[in-house]
């Protein structure tokens, strides 16, 4: 463990360096780099910090994060209400958004079941998915859109279980070869489900 | 650009975005992991970041970072006067008090010549170092204790002109096949350079 010549400096590089994949050295460096600019680029930073879990909000419909208590999504008349999204955490909605492909809602889980990290069922918004299905049965298909992991299978399935007792189409976003992508790199289980899930060829997609 | 779906978050996320070397997915990364921590977390991180400038001194002596007008270093009884190591920042310090072999005083350039990024000898502590040679004649030795690059050449160089109004041995860091490494893979400037500055054989210090 290193000692800093200042509290000031040591208290500002622990800071970072609880973050991960932010280790002491590269801590060091960005304070360093603070600590060559004007005093008001720190300050700055550190009021946006202090602003972050006062004026963060979760939608209570999706869970995603806003600045109201309904998102702009949940809250857009544009948006087809009979589809839900089931996605890890904001990003995957921002990937989602950024195709321009998707326009239901959203349903942000806040993370993923994994038993390493001891995170379960209950830490995430499944209980509140359930409850949203129940209060609006204009929601015809739930579509599952997780990571392919240990976790995000496991996940996806639990969530399949929970969704048995409706009525209601549940899918899952399509596995296979990334586009741009050369068969002979492509693993052989991304390879072997994007066979058995062939689609019908489609001369407008394919360009 | 992304748009994110509060204004907080992305105060937070451009905040961290502005440091060197992290991105935008990264920024985001890391704030989505302080909104999973307790407020408390952000809070003290916040409180570091404003308290940094505050609370930071610069050594009046070396420049070095410090909490009081004097480091620790400077202030030291048991540290040899005669002896002044020029290095470009604070990680240069630590890294040479890490190695335990030396004994001497710093003097922290607070960054390298570089007409790149527009620093000049001016925008360094090159002054205050010849000011604080004519203070103090007892400062027999300034080792020059930077990187190998141009900036650092270039730096060292125009140091090197100004100590010559000194009179006083001017020495380098000692450049060569760093210990462990295969003379293979060294490459040829490093190789004839360990060569040409070869030391004596010491039974002692070959392990």
């Amino acid at each position: 463990m290193d000692t800093y010549s200042s509290r000031a400096l040591q208290a500002a590089v622990e800071a970072f360096a609880q973050l991960p994949g932010i280790g002491r050295k590269t801590a060091l460096r960005l304070v360093l780099h603070l600590l060559k600019q004007d005093a008001g680029t720190a300050d700055s930073f550190s009021e946006a910090l202090r602003e972050l879990h006062r004026n963060v909000v979760y939608c209570t419909h999706c869970h995603n994060i806003t600045d109201k208590s309904v998102c702009s999504i949940c809250e857009s008349p544009r948006r087809n209400r009979a589809l839900v999204c089931v996605v890890e955490d904001i990003r995957d909605v921002m990937a989602i958004e950024n195709t321009g492909q998707y326009h239901g809602l959203y349903h942000v889980l806040g993370g993923i079941i994994s038993p390493m990290e001891g995170i379960g069922p209950s830490d995430l918004t499944i209980d509140s998915l359930s409850g949203r299905l129940q209060a609006d049965p204009g929601i015809r298909e739930v579509i599952l859109a997780l990571s392919t992991t240990m976790e995000g299978d496991t996940t996806g399935f639990y969530i399949y279980r929970m969704l048995q007792a409706f009525d209601l189409k549940i899918s899952v976003i399509a596995r296979g070869i990334a586009i741009g992508d050369e068969l002979e790199y492509a693993d052989e289980v991304t390879l072997g489900r994007s066979i058995v899930n062939r689609t019908a060829y489609d001369v407008n997609t394919v360009k």
